[in-house]
């Protein structure tokens, strides 16, 4: 797969995977929704400050980002490795916002239970059906 | 959720996601086809003897499995802590080939590229639309 095309896939999808190391080492995995943010491949996403996961990283940065689409015929995965930074500052609040989000934090944009978590990818691994190779990220 | 719903739940997946953690830190997933077997909390898969995850896990045996599935209106996901283990004996390659499985492994259920995960949960959490909670393995 060429970047271009992995970066079009992407985009088409509606979920990602997160991956963190806990206290003890075990690798952790998440479903969260798609990035509010793509600047290459550097992903913003929403997640509550308070969550395990954010604690986790802010202990142990490093971290995955995994997406993937089963079809009947075709599969694909493409995995980041890379860190996770805890983004708190109003700004990035403000941007990755959507209206949508005062379901899950009742105090709005400026709700200190919601933060955002900024993926910077230092490496990409791509499959699709029975290939696979890597990719250089910048 | 009760834990006998949580197996009924994983037992309808086709998908699963394994972690591990890589040779420098990071936390890596993948997509994998449901377990072939499934006793308690114990999976067993099938997989590539020569890939990259199987070499992670014999250098580090902590993993995770996560099961999902996303609806319009209710999402779940299921997270297993534990360790895997490779194995390569005939009797339990035996035991969970199946048929197409040819067109992965040339040799069939002997082929040495062909090999079983077993993972072992020591411990469970699961999240159903806003709640969450952690569940005893035994």
């Amino acid at each position: 797969m060429t970047t271009e095309k992995i970066a079009e896939f992407i985009q088409s999808c509606k979920v990602a995977f997160l991956g963190s190391v806990d206290k003890d080492g075990f690798p952790n995995i998440k479903a969260v929704y798609a990035p509010r943010k793509i600047d290459g491949f550097t992903f913003y996403f929403s997640t509550n400050t308070s969550s395990l996961r954010v604690s986790q990283w802010r202990e142990n940065e490093k971290a995955c980002v995994y997406f993937y689409s089963k079809g009947w015929f075709s599969y694909v995965g493409i995995m980041l490795t890379g860190k996770i930074e805890v983004l708190t500052d109003q700004e990035i609040k403000n941007e990755i916002w959507r209206m949508g989000d005062s379901m899950f934090y009742k105090g709005g944009v400026t709700d200190e239970d919601y933060c955002v978590l900024k993926f910077t990818s230092l490496h990409g691994r791509w499959y699709k059906d029975l290939k696979k190779g890597d990719f250089q990220v910048e």
